[in-house]
């Protein structure tokens, strides 16, 4: 029988938006939400909450800021039965001037740190749970934490108001039994509190979808995925993919598979994401892909060799 | 430590030649099999030994039949400890013209059946090894199989002289708990007799590399992968991610991604094979792959609501 604690999140418009500057058309935006609401998806995410006065809103598209007018724009006339999600940055945030609540069409609020920063997560938790949202807490880069500092972290978001912690493999670099790992270590700080585990896995080494199901044999009820799989670089699990595997009959795959053929192929035309050579280098070497980010950017995009004897030479 | 009984089956050619009838410029197959001895790899498959009886010589590439001169031309003057494979589909071939071992460079001869062939395979084998080849049965389309058939026929393959026998997702189906209990059930069979359990996915569903993980993780000792995922529609676990994972000193990356850049990425241009959401679909439904290839062939290509519908619905 399927396990109805699972919540799946799209984040195909704050993930994805980092390939583009979240310069995505409201249209565009406004049929992810619609089609995620078709599906059965129980949370859009559909940007992040950052600062004005460190990101220049003219270079950056309305998914950057997630002002309440965007969202109401986008929300409007789709059953709501979806909620919404916006992510804030640890450090990239005036938390003064995020909105109540019940001033806010947002429902959930994820807060992304380092395991170093779990301290300052855990102050926004705060705030933001005054304020009267949910919130996860998503752990980033979590394949390059040290596991004392870890442990240290989630005994101490075992003790906050946080509604789920996840496991964000930002690299693609985890295989199935670190996955089962850190699952398990999660749900032994967390279970006890009631506090769920989340999974949000990237695709460099094409384990996307399999990390997602092996955090789900494991344990993990909050689920990430994006739409074709969008995102920077090799970009994430595939929500289609996700969706054609739980059992729940809440989930429905055509509204999804729709959208794709209608919006996501002709996008795929102008930004590019999904299986690259250099991606899938720096997820294998557990590395931040901005070598890989600047190697695409340039006339070399394709010298594989050449970049992977670079970084394994250090040349 | 690293499991030195591994063997990597590179099956670019013989696989990959299923999108475009095994029509590859013969520099293009010589320089597969000269990346993939570089880099480790413990046997090519250079393509099938098919009937020309059954198979117009001049409808396909060298490939399809792999002629002595042709393998010959191949693998002259590259180093010569990565053993040649090549295949046979039970009732595709006249056994008797196949050559003895010593008069051939040849020296892994895969045999490939559905379960209810078994005993077809089981008399190939015999015959292939009295001509002094190893050999292996790859059991095709292993999602739809019956347990007990399955079992039956693991039974005889067990008391015949096969090297491997081979769990094949053909439709790109199985999830990793499947994959679990294929593996376990077929070394239960096998692995007293000495015989091996091999591994062939396919990624309709993104878990090529995945299921390969995770049927090494319960013993399976011969990988199938090829070079860029290179396969009809969906294509199988990418070479070059099965070497990043393998911990075994020989293998060496740099050699594939070299040919990756120089061959794969122009042929890509020509001839497409990756994550197409109609083979997603036929994967998911557990079905041969026929359907997606038709709709790929045809102006509705990019209608995936649509083609979902009419498969659900049988419209």
């Amino acid at each position: 029988m399927y396990r109805p604690q699972i919540k799946v999140v799209d984040c195909t418009i704050r993930d994805g938006g980092l390939i583009n500057d979240h310069r995505f058309e409201d249209s565009f935006v406004k049929a992810v939400y619609k089609a995620c609401s078709l599906a059965g998806v129980d949370y859009v995410e559909l940007g992040y909450q950052l600062s004005k006065n460190l990101y220049a809103a003219e270079k950056f598209g309305r998914s950057k800021f997630c002002d309440e007018d965007f969202l109401r724009e986008i929300v409007e006339g789709v059953d709501p039965k979806t909620k919404v999600a916006t992510m804030v940055d640890v450090g990239r945030v005036e938390l003064d001037q995020i909105r109540q609540k019940k001033d806010s069409v947002v429902d959930l609020m994820r807060v992304a740190c380092y395991v170093k920063d779990i301290d300052k997560a855990i102050d926004y938790v705060k705030h933001l749970n005054a304020k009267g949202y949910a919130t996860t807490v998503n752990i980033m880069a979590i394949s390059t934490a040290l596991q004392p500092d870890l442990e240290e972290g989630l005994a101490e978001l075992a003790e906050s108001p946080v509604k789920a912690v996840y496991v964000v493999d930002s690299y693609g670099h985890l295989f199935s039994e670190q996955i089962h790992f850190l699952v398990k270590l999660y749900l032994k700080y967390l279970q006890p509190k009631g506090i769920e585990v989340g999974i949000h896995a990237h695709n460099n080494q094409q384990l996307g979808f399999a990390n997602t199901i092996e955090a789900i044999r494991k344990g993990a009820n909050y689920l990430d995925g994006t739409i074709f799989g969008i995102g920077r670089g090799p970009g994430n699990c595939p929500l289609e993919l996700l969706l054609g595997f739980l059992k729940n009959p809440k989930f429905k795959l055509e509204p999804i598979l729709e959208v794709i053929e209608k919006e996501f192929l002709p996008l795929r035309d102008k930004i590019e994401w999904g299986y690259i050579i250099p991606y899938m280098i720096t997820g294998m070497l557990n590395q931040h892909p901005r070598s890989a980010i600047a190697l695409r950017a340039g006339k070399d995009k394709d010298k594989y060799a050449q970049f992977y004897r670079g970084i394994v030479l250090d040349i």
